[in-house]
């Protein structure tokens, strides 16, 4: 198998086929490790990892955290709230400050795309994407692809529906990276208001009918709406997007037999997906959740845990 | 000496006799833990412990972190603001995603009763009760029967005051399952509007004069006093209150020689306590903070320590 | 070498020159560990250390949590905004309640001078002031002496200038303290609004003049100039203060070759200091933030690491 030679993680535009298969290969071998009695191997003690969060996140800075307490590292929570940030201090002299500290890596959350990209040009810790404004959100889309091929055995070939919100989202948009490079045939449905201008380019097909990803797909990945899109304008009405794009029992009729439903959550019942579909026999989201801290100590260890002389 | 079974820890009103004096048994062997130069024991090394608090709490919180820390075990703390609940996530749906990251236990504080409950039908982990609403406080009340027979040598036959708001007091509602099930006997004392309908059903005497229960007193435990309840016109003044139920030297000319005053805190001295009796001889209010790690080590080992094949 | 007898670590008010001494030698021995491969050591294994920070800080929490964690010391943060404070609980008690929970070490950080002292003087924990209102942070000091002493191999007939707020900011406070202690000169300089009346007593000398202190300064320590002192009419105008304050440079032209320049951070560039300067030859400014994990770990070991009978 290959070998990990990334020093950070910004997006899955920057990966290849084969290190993303290598990712997956390792959290294969870690998942086992959070079902044990002692959770806990020792591959990252005395390592210093920082959660900078710019953006509130229950699960993935949970999953994060655990994923690194797992593997025995120190973790540090920053906030911006409790943080220099509030006395005007700017990202980059955050950033050379851990540094200066000689922390190991930083998994930074902000809303706006390319601050896990300043901080990696520019300093020597190991950056993790954890999520930049409308960009990327590459563990999320490794954990995906995990799901993924844990339940279908494969990717290549199937076909994956991505709905909803897919101009903002930026899980779409690595998942889109990361399936194409596995060789997915990749169709993005959602309001027109909502589907970025020229998507077609990076190789995907573009529908606008609900029903007809979803008798072709094997997967369907639901995103979530964010209900502050209503005041800007880009739709008309919840209950309006929800009767179109919503994704219910009625709607699967068509579907195929083992269909995959996947939503990175939080969900907002009756808005994207029922509740009915979201706790059914489909659904895979909690598998996601289970995978993401898999995925993150993998992510966690090539990273961090394998470097020569390290 | 009996074994423990339970998988949660919700309130006293679940636990037998016999589980309380399992707990407070533990507990002893654990108290001598926090006074040694190495605090801590690898009981639960690899387990991963969640403090899911709703509601702000210095006390209860850092207590529990402690207790786990000190068990080797590894602790997230989560707090609603900047949690994924501020996205309108359901609790139970929190809930399931911490399950999905295979964790051992939750530590819950929430200010609706029954939310505990909820997350103990619902989920696999562990789920601590740190608090619901007006309902239960299961720790303070262990932590408290554990002082009084740390102090008193015995709580069966023992007359046991609790003055203050009864109405709005978990931590009152959890000391009267607790005692009467070990044999005390309870008298509630405080102004009729903070009275429950129908206490006396519990097997507790109601009395609004609080010298007559100092009297014959062998425990007095003071109930914190809501200041919020002043707007809730549930009484007229806190210098009214004070007057009459607040306990100060002078109404304990008549106390007997070796009451013992508690307090869950924090004390609001000069209302429900003056400063004098609060920092007095009679007083074991740091007693019960120091018997608050101990309690709670016992109860997560009792919980998490020692089930088989684990 | 001298031994350690101290409880507290206060202010350097209350060090001797060879208290000081100690502290920076055994920084020296510590500030290896933060840069091999498994970033710790057991020193204080099983020791549990409070931050009790009730102002903002990024860098100072960051520092003392990431030194305790080297050591394998068990942390717990504690912030005004989740803690009982809210509930009207003195600070006294919160430390009397952490006391009763066997926590070895507080470490506070408070917007009023002396709250430290009053927790040193009511509690058997070891207290250390991470900064109190305009009164002492020792550590900053501690660590702006370790870096003087690395860089210039000396600290002793050195000319030290400080620039800015003096009346407001306990970081001049405690390097004059540290720094005439050791036997440096000191010259403190900044506008007549933001000087201390009668700071000539503490043996420094006073300049308005910029130029010329920095003409004979072997090392400068600029301050930061906290931008909410305009309201407060201290100052006429940023704008002025950059002028006649700033350190650019322009200014450092007639400058020592070898001169040193210190900020605590965080920096306002193109107030206080120009970008040019912050990240030119002669800052060491992120040399400081190094230097504050060994100097922090020194401090907590001789603290907490070789009582005896511990």
């Amino acid at each position: 198998m290959s070998q990990w030679t990334k020093h950070d993680l910004l997006g899955l535009d920057d990966l290849t086929k084969e290190e993303i298969e290598l990712v997956l290969e390792t959290a294969k071998s870690f998942k086992e490790v959070s079902t044990r009695d002692v959770k806990k191997v020792p591959a990252l003690r005395g390592k210093t990892i920082v959660l900078l969060f710019f953006e509130a996140s229950t699960r993935t800075r949970t999953s994060f955290e655990l994923a690194a307490k797992r593997l025995s590292a120190d973790t540090i929570n920053i906030s911006p709230s409790t943080s220099a940030i509030s006395k005007g201090e700017s990202i980059l002299d955050t950033g050379k400050n851990l540094e200066a500290m000689n922390v190991d890596a930083i998994i930074v959350r902000h809303s706006s795309s390319g601050v896990p990209k300043i901080l990696s040009d520019n300093l020597k810790a190991s950056i993790i994407n954890a999520g930049d404004g409308c960009r990327e959100h590459p563990t999320q889309a490794l954990l995906d692809l995990f799901t993924i091929k844990e339940k279908l055995g494969r990717i290549e070939g199937l076909n994956v529906g991505i709905v909803g919100d897919i101009l903002h989202s930026r899980v779409a948009r690595s998942n889109i990276w990361g399936l194409k490079k596995m060789g997915a045939n990749v169709t993005v449905c959602g309001p027109s208001t909502l589907m970025p201008r020229g998507i077609e380019e990076c190789g995907v097909k573009v529908s606008h009918n609900l029903s007809e990803v979803i008798k072709t797909s094997d997967v369907l990945m639901v995103l979530r709406l964010q209900l502050e899109r209503m005041q800007d304008k880009f739709l008309p009405s919840v209950r309006e997007y929800a009767k179109i794009f919503g994704v219910n029992k009625e709607k699967l009729k068509h579907a195929k037999k083992d269909i995959v439903i996947m939503h990175p959550g939080p969900t907002n019942r009756g808005v994207e997906l029922s509740a009915e579909v979201a706790d059914g026999e489909y659904s895979v989201i909690l598998d996601q959740v289970t995978n993401g801290i898999a995925v993150r100590m993998a992510t966690l260890y090539l990273l961090l845990g394998t470097k020569e002389g390290n």
